[in-house]
């Protein structure tokens, strides 16, 4: 039985990492999602809701967990018995960080394995700051995020408009 | 008769934005240039400053106006019944990140065009933010921003030399 | 009047071409799109056929035009009276490639202005090469060219399957 | 049991590819190692060579197979009964030409996943190409290809000293 | 008698600036590390405690000498009459900013050349920002940095774990 | 004394080249250019006209010598007794190709340390290749590259007009 990890901040969840997320699970036995809590960015969500946000949005697929993560993301794979990390590469931008993080992680924990997987071709544009950056100036973000994304987007930033 | 917008912080107006106004005048009817408030980077102008530096920068030509938008770019784009939007591209680098807006604000409105124009090679370093970081060093950048930007620049850094 | 040209082998044309086609018409009055022989390259399609296989797939647009050119591509934007180079942009590798040029293009001709158009993003990973590689192959490439080049390129590659 | 295909044209396989081979067997139970003829880049061997010299540099393993592929490769994923295509990433410019090629096959096979995998970085900067050119001028490429390979080599270019 | 500059924030040294110096004092009579403050940056060392942490990491180098800087860059190569800026590239991204700081830098004083140096590939995704995130999380950094570097960062993070 | 090799094709020499000469002076006290055969490429000038085009263009400078290199690159080195090998970067594309021989250079002479250098902005369009494509159909390439070279290509493709 392989398992693998996805990591992220998800602040929110998008329609990108719901596309990666199905393919881990095409090519996986077992995927779980964690969640790094990521202070240091002054979220636009707390924790706790990212987490909620993720599991409305994927509900019934009992091959998958949300999780919260809150130290090195290599002793947490260890922890969890994974196989590998799983990560969505869209752009040549992405491409560089991702190669140094997945670099450090396999120099922390050489049998740490990094994928990485290429979203839909119509998700390759969003991302969770561009999504937030748009809701916060009114925009319709209901095409990118899931439905209870949307409506918490919404509520955040109803009073702009 | 054929509008575009080219959006910014301007913040402040280089010769490499004025370069690819002067381009888009070419091929267009009317410009306008369309100044983000931007308040969330902590922009070192003022939005109205900011707006007078590029309209001292570029007296004397009637296609051009220059106006402030506060939402949403694209609505912003067909309130003004505007065709295009005009995106200068230097580097790599911004490719991408001009891409991934380009392709969000086809989403939200099909009927507007981003179209790329390239400065002069001798622009092609120049950002707002490398001025502001040499000028506030004490560095000459009056070669490579209008005299009035010169002149704020130092008035704004004066005390530092 | 503004009128455009949009210059290239088109060996076969596709539908991320089509596509900067239709965007080109919606900005520009007329549009001429030129094809480059390009022998030495040793294309698939003798340039006559090329030309052929884009009108057809491109019937019934009066402000369009197909025309072969032979020499210096600044040369035919002027004999055309052309404002403006047309450009699709795919990719980070397109990209620089395409910016040697237009520089190139500026200095033998400072009053062509070379603008860039981005292709829908269904289409970003459709080139000639590769719809050449895959139909030589058997494989269906109906979906990423038009109806008269799938037909073409049966015909070329039938006796493969 | 999960199968997985590392296509490529091997001309020769290199420390990098094998490298890439052990990581692929970590996640997957059986590894197919599928060689492109390629005839139309004049490979140095012939196809059978380069299949006996894949074969002779990773004796052993039980769980990996070397075949050659003939026509499209997703026909080949079908008739293998895989879940995804392996495929190694060292640097920017591979990664744009991977996408387009996996987009491609995503429309052709839509059930075929992509997946990109990190050589390790003392590989990052080993091509076929870039060996078979440092090989023909007499360079010593052992410390970069398996003892059989470097042998060939000497065999194919041993003339040129 | 050539020197050189290699100018930085150094929050902290990591193995891969120590590699640079390497290369930088095999090419150059004299070289001076130039340590700048980066306020803005909110730098985790004082500048100090970076000047006396790369100084314990480099002892014994009678060309070395490592040095504060405080304003413009060229002004500080041209007081110390130097014939060259030295820079570590190890990725793409790093290329596309240190050329806007070279070109910046040279229309300030065109007799200051800059010159890249490619760290050894082990080192190429070590950066300051990496090691001190991993740092911080707990992990283990003595294998990317210099062991009073790597004493500092546990005294600093030490009551993480 | 410290002596630097300027390895390449150089068919032809263009000003892009040559400001790298001039940069690689001001550094080195013996510059070598050295002139790569490059036969399997099909170059446009045999290998003793692109020498005496380099010399004719670069009259008059004791301090440099251009010669031809048949082998490896690094023997040229370690026999022409020198500290560096100099490349020009223009553009991200050349980046990554140079690193990729730079680092299997550095794996086949370790003491062989290659630089960097970064040509005029002007020139950063220029290619060889570029320089011939436009030269063949005719167009003005004299301010690009040194009179000899405009005058051998003249001659070159004089009857293409």
């Amino acid at each position: 039985m392989k398992r693998a990890i996805y990591p992220g901040s998800f602040d929110p969840v998008t329609f990108g990492h719901i596309d990666v997320i199905g393919r881990a699970l095409r090519l996986f036995d077992e995927v779980v999602v964690a969640v790094a809590p990521s202070e240091g960015k002054s979220p636009l969500f707390p924790v706790a809701e990212r987490l909620e946000l993720i599991k409305s949005s994927l509900a019934g697929e009992p091959r998958l967990s949300v999780k919260q993560f809150d130290g090195l993301l290599v002793e947490f794979v260890q922890a969890e018995n994974a196989a590998a990390v799983i990560r969505g590469l869209r752009a040549v931008s992405d491409f560089e960080f991702e190669f140094q993080m997945a670099l450090m992680n396999r120099r922390l924990a050489p049998d740490v394995e990094t994928i990485f997987l290429m979203p839909k071709e119509d998700y390759s544009y969003i991302s969770s700051r561009l999504v937030k950056e748009v809701a916060r100036l009114g925009g319709d973000v209901s095409g990118v995020v899931p439905a209870p994304v949307a409506a918490a987007l919404r509520l955040k930033f109803g009073a702009v408009r």
